[in-house]
């Protein structure tokens, strides 16, 4: 059995005539004698909708009855899909999250996936082309419905490809995943082939066509990805093992984001479980600090500065200031103002240097670093948000990330 | 354990203000000790909603993927209940028709209940005051999602009291059951208790409040169902067992329906087997005959006039055509300028003249009758459109259906 799995994202199922578009392009598909396992997210704003319908009941709803509403989302986009394949002469058949037996862990809205019933699935392709699957959804022991938090249908869709054995396709509203966000970097070059590593590094960075989680998972699985876009038909990324590559751009993209907060807190004694204390005090309320830098200023006295979201800072200061560390001299700020920049590559393995480019760039251009941070493939620092598409401009011209640099695999 | 089961319809959950006041309601019933089971339609106009967007995909959805997408009207529905019970400090927990294994007949659209897991009731019961529960939908054999067609909230929630031999309220947007459509009948009287017969021509005679079904299967299981408003506080109808009571008005109400067409089939030839032809022809195919009256011209010659719902008229009329009892000289007629007047009474059976009462009514009023049909305890009557609300008010008078008539129980 010539099985594919294909994702298709909220924007690509946003209306009715896009849902039978898909249906055309599954369709053809088929009589290439493939069987088609669909993932589909929610219509378009459907699963926000929901969450406001929820907020207008309960400031805080109950997470399980929450998923139980969130479910409805995809459960209404596979039925319409399914529709419309059969319209078309296609032998397609939907199922839940719960019908399929997709078995997650029991945390509401950020439950993995456990276990995933390949039987079901393969028996479902005895007597039809096409399975079309909630995305984003699963069951828990309890039988209650799960949801599996942002970038849930690109994980769902990769599990399945990995139980199945199959290639997963992504298809989304952009054509594939950028040496940067076009709309900061307007040159930015289309991306052929990426090492799962590196495009990991790249969606947690912010990069959001594709979810780090679901990376994650099929380089875990040696699953390849391909990233496009739903309605064009040039060619997207290919995520896959880039192992026998043998020559590396030092530097594959760079991600910037708006979305969080520096917290910098001021005068705490050096003592030293106090940082293990202070994060392990804020993860337990599923709050993700992000970029940590932390100075000792003397024997007595030491600051530390982190990020995280901005969603989550109002609960974040409450946490802090209840936090057994703060004594009466502590000092906290809060900025907002900030953007994380940051470079992606495996290249920077072997290329040193790369550190030093990027102070020496933002240094030439004025543009101050407030905070770095560095992984074994990236680099990330911060600067104020007005500098943000400057900063992404310069570093994309001293890396050379814009278009016509050549005919390079990348 | 004090059970009851409480039905709120479409309107009752129509917006988030009512969902929240409901679940006040509910929360208080508890409070005097009740266990609930609150069996909820989906919100207003969402089930139609759901079947306007499938429609967008295809002329005549796939029945499986229909009710995939019409049973996230309730889910959405309960899921919002529930955190607004939970939110109010209610343990409750909600269940689609799937969770709680309300297996049902394998026809999609139109299943009938077969079985409910009661334990799993009676388990959740352990640890929560209210199970809310999506009504109109279960599961067939193969696990796929069944609907039950018109008015199934009213029959899940029944068949659920049945299994928990417990009181069922329906809660709507009316007071009750009235002697007659307070629109067309302005001095129609409220009953306060019916039997289940009479109640159950009443509901298949248009009297939109409860649907038949429900009250037929709760006539079965001798559960007495109790119907009311919301969101008033006057007392409501109860339908139970009447057998007991000894005096019985001749007619216990009125009701009127513009939703159907009369059929007239001319020169058919009298065969004795015609009849039972056309009508289980038309029957395989689901269309709904209702009034039949039927008369013998010569021997050679026999004249056949039915009505059938609006809404079936062109299936119907293309059903007929293709019928091998129609010859050339067969003519049809379609009548969709009609009124079809019906009263109802358990009195019927021991009084006699109830139809002479309302043949002299109709013409002492000029009122021309097209057709008649009659049941042990109804006769129903076809008139033209234009007179509808005429011969209501003039029955009302006949048969003093109006207020201010005494007090009796009804």
């Amino acid at each position: 059995m010539n099985i594919l799995v294909q994702k298709y994202g909220g924007t690509s199922v946003g209306s009715l005539e896009k849902i039978k578009e898909i249906g055309n392009k599954i369709k053809k598909k088929t009589e290439e004698g493939y069987k088609i396992l669909v993932v589909l997210s929610a219509m378009g704003s459907a699963t926000n909708d929901l969450i406001t319908l929820a907020r207008g009941i309960s400031d805080k709803p109950s997470p399980r009855e929450m998923d139980m509403l969130l479910a409805t989302g995809e459960q209404t986009s596979i039925s319409l899909l399914t529709m419309a394949l059969i319209d078309q002469g296609c032998r397609a058949i939907s199922y839940t999250g719960y019908q399929l037996g997709i078995e997650t862990t029991a945390l509401h809205q950020n439950a993995k996936i456990k276990k995933i019933d390949q039987q079901k699935i393969l028996t479902a392709f005895e007597d039809h082309e096409v399975i079309v699957v909630a995305g984003f959804q699963g069951i828990n022991e309890q039988r209650d419905y799960t949801t599996l938090g942002r970038g849930g249908s690109d994980t769902s869709a990769v599990a399945l490809a990995c139980i199945l054995e199959a290639r997963c396709e992504i298809y989304t509203d952009v054509e594939g995943i950028f040496t940067g966000d076009p709309r900061k970097l307007p040159k930015a070059r289309k991306i052929n082939r990426i090492g799962y590593q590196e495009m990991m590094e790249l969606s947690s960075l912010g990069a959001g066509v594709i979810h780090p989680r679901a990376v994650e998972l099929a380089g875990k699985y040696g699953i390849p990805v391909y990233v496009a876009s739903t309605f064009s038909n040039s060619p997207g990324t290919m995520i896959e093992d880039k192992e026998e590559k043998m020559e590396e751009a030092v530097i594959t993209g760079i991600t910037s984001s708006l979305e969080d907060v520096q917290i910098t807190i001021h005068h705490l004694d050096p003592r030293i479980d106090h940082l293990y204390n202070l994060f392990s005090h804020l993860g337990k309320e599923n709050i993700n600090v992000d970029m940590i830098s932390q100075m000792v200023v003397n024997e007595d006295l030491m600051n530390v500065s982190f990020t995280l979201p901005k969603a989550d800072k109002e609960k974040g200061r409450k946490l802090i200031e209840q936090w057994e560390g703060v004594n009466p001299h502590t000092k906290m700020d809060f900025n907002e103002d900030i953007a994380k920049i940051s470079v992606v590559g495996l290249g920077m393995r072997s290329h040193s240097g790369v550190a030093a480019k990027v102070f020496q760039t933002m240094a030439k251009n004025h543009i101050p670093i407030k905070m770095v941070t560095t992984s074994e493939i990236s680099i990330s620092w911060v600067v104020e948000a007005r500098y943000e598409k400057e900063a992404i401009r310069r570093i994309g011209e001293a890396f050379s990330l814009e278009e016509d640099n050549g005919e390079m695999d990348r």
